[in-house]
């Protein structure tokens, strides 16, 4: 985490808000995205996701716009992974972190990546020894983003129990982080607080644990406060909520980052980001996505009056 | 609160939502909606002001649409009052609870009922007092609305310590209930917390609390959940999130019914509210008002595979 930063929040719009849209949003005007946000302060953007380009247009670009955000001073660049294959061309790319996902949920990791979770998890294994092989790739973190960990639309409820012996394995494997994903917006508060917890200190000693947030069905900021509650300080989001999960199709979007950044600066934790020229960056995706809907509130109510974010008062 | 209950929604759309709309809710339709609600299993319902009809002409049919409230079975009916002659309206009509509301922001009391909170607490003083003076008006349950609690859009933050001492008038005062009202939107989950700990420690053995809150900048649904941290039981909504504060022009409106008990019953506490019976009545509030715009996730997304809300596992 960044130095005079409490939390660390992570923009994910270029690759989970896109990846399901089907209008290709330029090279060059993601490029611009990624610039402005990390001028805001935003520390960690992901960037793109390493599938086939034949699979998600969208990320046809991938290796010209993770170059472009690695020349942008200080920004943690991430990209999505879905294989060894994806890593491959992920160490290539040189980026700093990669994030590859398992669902929790057999059936959903099945429809997802044809793939049972042990056999993903065998696949995590041969990432974390191509990246020991690979020259220049030692640095790069490997993050593991556990989707459907409250919930998926094909088996309904998933057991706290199995977040745990999967989160086991994959910290086994050699995972630097784990991301507990409410891929489709099943979390409970409730829920939230009690397996954070439970994930945080069984495994908060050994790996950076963030937490991942859909509000399909409006919980979204009600579980980032439990999550807060359960120590974890690292939060994905997009920026206006931007996008949602093409193997979900109820799934709204991430939660919104601008809102996020509100509630922590509020609660007096420091992000690093100035929300006023956060906000002034969801232009450029209005500009590029003239139809799609962006969504928070903050950005249309602005700051309430002698509102003190805790990154000034610091 | 009812039997068989864990937390207690009051849906104050009626009130909350409407007075600030130009828009006449016929009188039928406002019946029609309490009724159904109340089928809903919605406990208890705000269902008016008693304010000079020629300020808000909205509540015009006040005493009509509380008699027609007081014949629906096992419903707790509530008004706001914001004086004296409010209240006696009230006690005339037989409402079973007033809300009176002073704001803890001397500027925004001002503003909103022209005294300074002192002069509001004298004046509930005096409705006290009418209340032991009139037959028929001493099982009227006098609730105390403590708005601005968190903030106001003319002095910005209001300190919680003023909040204690307006409260411990009112309480001495002889309020029955407290609600902590967030009346525009500036509460964080951790300022929420913190404060309705302290109002629960100090005054929730003596009265019943409740919190009140509007998700303006898209905090409602966090602030719900840090107040259940704090141990609060009782909450206000409004069906779809109608409405606003005719006093705030940037606020929008109250929390969303709808996600409210869906953040609840998933959260284990029964509310005793039928999620989908509740979400139907939506469609009484849009044919009335077909220019309104009306929230919520949860009518959206619908429910979660598999879920099974609280109050049907009980």
């Amino acid at each position: 985490m960044r130095t005079g930063t409490d939390v660390e929040c992570r923009e994910v719009g270029l690759r989970d808000g896109l990846q399901s849209l089907s209008t290709f949003f330029p090279t060059a005007e993601k490029i611009r995205w990624i610039v402005a946000e990390a001028a805001s302060g935003m520390p960690e953007i992901e960037v793109c996701s390493f599938v086939p380009p034949k699979l998600i247009p969208q990320f046809t670009d991938a290796a010209e716009v993770v170059a472009a955000a690695l020349a942008v001073d200080g920004l943690g660049v991430a990209a999505l992974v879905p294989n060894l294959k994806g890593a491959e061309r992920g160490f290539a790319a040189g980026v700093h972190k990669l994030n590859y996902v398992t669902s929790v949920s057999e059936s959903h990791n099945r429809a997802n990546v044809r793939r049972s979770t042990d056999e993903s998890v065998d696949d995590f294994g041969r990432i974390v020894a191509a990246r020991a092989a690979t020259a220049g790739a030692r640095d790069t973190r490997l993050a593991v983003g556990l989707a459907t960990a409250f919930g998926c639309t094909i088996e309904g409820r998933v057991e706290p129990g199995a977040v745990m012996r999967l989160a086991e394995k994959f910290v086994a494997a050699g995972a630097d982080e784990l991301a507990i994903a409410d891929t489709v917006g099943f979390g409970n508060p409730n829920d939230v607080k009690r397996l954070l917890t439970q994930v945080m200190s069984q495994f908060g000693e050994d790996v950076a644990i963030a937490a991942h947030f859909h509000d399909t069905r409006g919980l979204g900021m009600a579980n980032v406060f439990a999550a807060l509650e359960a120590g974890v300080r690292r939060f994905d989001a997009s920026l206006g909520g931007l996008g949602g999960c093409p193997y979900a199709p109820s799934a709204t979007g991430n939660i919104v980052m601008d809102d996020l950044v509100f509630l922590l600066e509020g609660a007096g934790l420091r992000t690093g980001v100035d929300l006023d020229r956060l906000v002034a960056v969801r232009e450029i995706i209005v500009r590029n996505l003239p139809g799609e809907p962006l969504y928070g509130m903050y950005a249309k109510a602005g700051a309430p009056k002698g509102f003190v974010p805790a990154s000034r008062a610091a």
